[in-house]
């Protein structure tokens, strides 16, 4: 067993990445990685807490629990902290009216929020709606603007799906900040409210918690500056590189998320 | 007439972008800005060297120069300096093979380049052409890449076309830059060695030299960058921001061609 897994010593609660940790996305809804659905059994059997961290925005919650659960996780919606909810409740609050640059998939959650006359934008992983077109017009939208809003769920660079690499909404969302001359603001990770949220939901403190994902930057690098620790499992849009990445360091490198179960479990009551 | 036009003594030749300066695209190819036609013409007539200095790389010069032809303009393909040909030079020299995320218009330019087994990727004014699919397989072919290189025709951030602003490539450039974590070299304006080649195909030198465009970073800060002297029209994609921007400042801003050619040939001279 890996010598640092006494760093993980004292962790009373994790918080679990989904796309890269439990399932890659693609072809029929995608497919489980290896062992991981053993995995979540052995560790909600255990006495951690867990809860579900995602910067999914492709999916409703209530669709990505659906396919969760299909290829055999047991996991419910209130167990998943999503951007689209977080969004929809800093819409709310500030009396933004957004024009939806979103999968179909997605809009459902946005249902009950106002999208006439809009006075700003927020950008989702939009998959094939992506196209130069609906670029544009939420480009035009924000021109438009006297203080352009540009709200972005998440900023992750590309994801894993079975098939190959795919860009995510990060890469979308530096195109309008160009083109526009602005800044994001990034609701999801590795945005530390959004952790924090996350965290508060399960009940554990910061230095009480481990955070299992495949981003080295969005998941290990956003989570431990909010003063958790952080695993990097090899599966997902992991690459090899990651593990030399020039800014952050994993407190520790697992192959995938049985493995880091196997650690927790032998050392987080030590 | 400005207090200013007697910065422009010394003037012997003229840079004009296209783009906003002689026409705004759009429906039935666009429409030439009021004034432009007679301006160049004037011009040319007079002592001092023109010529065209552009970053359109949604058509091939032959169509760039059909369609300005059919607008009434004096003009033809040897006396415009455009970014896909000196693209191409750049192939040939390092021995690179693009995978071309272009416009069909351009696609000729391309003609005589090996694309087989790309090591590169090069990045045009794809317009409708920027869909997900396409993006997603430029990007994947650059993380396929140990060296990746991506070379972007102009670093734009919008244009004008006579509907609407519209995003330029620069937008889809930074998306590609921020997924797989690399700087595009950027062939065309605001690059010196474009401005050079612009430069010595007219035979006039940077100081004797003034460029007008309707891009206060591209055109204006590149030109100035060169050491010539630069105009800002108030057509195409200029906003009256722009007169206030942080970094640039113009020698002169001017309503359009018309009136930066009645101050070239009054003072030029002098």
């Amino acid at each position: 067993m890996a010598a640092w897994g006494e760093r993980l010593a004292g962790v009373r609660g994790v918080l679990l990445d989904i796309s890269g940790v439990l399932y890659d996305g693609g072809e029929g809804g995608g497919a489980p990685i290896a062992g991981s659905v053993e995995a979540v059994a052995r560790l909600k059997r255990s006495r951690l807490k867990v809860r579900f961290c995602t910067n999914e925005s492709q999916k409703s919650r209530g669709r990505l629990v659906a396919l969760l659960r299909q290829l055999g996780y047991d996991i419910s919606e209130g167990e998943v902290t999503a951007p689209a909810p977080a969004a929809c409740r800093i819409l709310r609050e500030r009396g933004l009216r957004p024009h939806l640059l979103v999968h179909d998939g997605v809009r459902s959650e946005f249902a009950q929020v106002d999208t006439s006359n809009p006075n700003c934008v927020v950008i989702a992983d939009a998959g094939e709606s992506f196209s130069y077109q609906n670029m544009n017009k939420a480009f035009q939208v924000l021109m438009e603007l006297d203080n352009p809003v540009l709200i972005s769920l998440g900023r992750g660079r590309y994801y894993k799906e079975t098939s190959a690499l795919m860009l995510d909404v990060g890469a979308y969302m530096k195109a309008l900040e160009y083109a526009c001359g602005i800044e994001a603001e990034v609701v999801g990770k590795p945005s530390p409210e959004f952790f924090e949220s996350a965290l508060q939901q399960m009940g554990v403190e910061a230095h009480q918690a481990v955070m299992i994902g495949d981003d080295i930057v969005g998941d290990v690098g956003g989570a431990q500056r909010c003063g958790m620790r952080a695993l990097q499992v090899r599966t997902g849009k992991f690459r090899p590189s990651d593990e030399h990445h020039p800014e952050v360091k994993a407190d520790g490198y697992v192959d995938n998320l049985a493995e880091a179960v196997d650690l927790l479990l032998q050392y987080a009551d030590k």
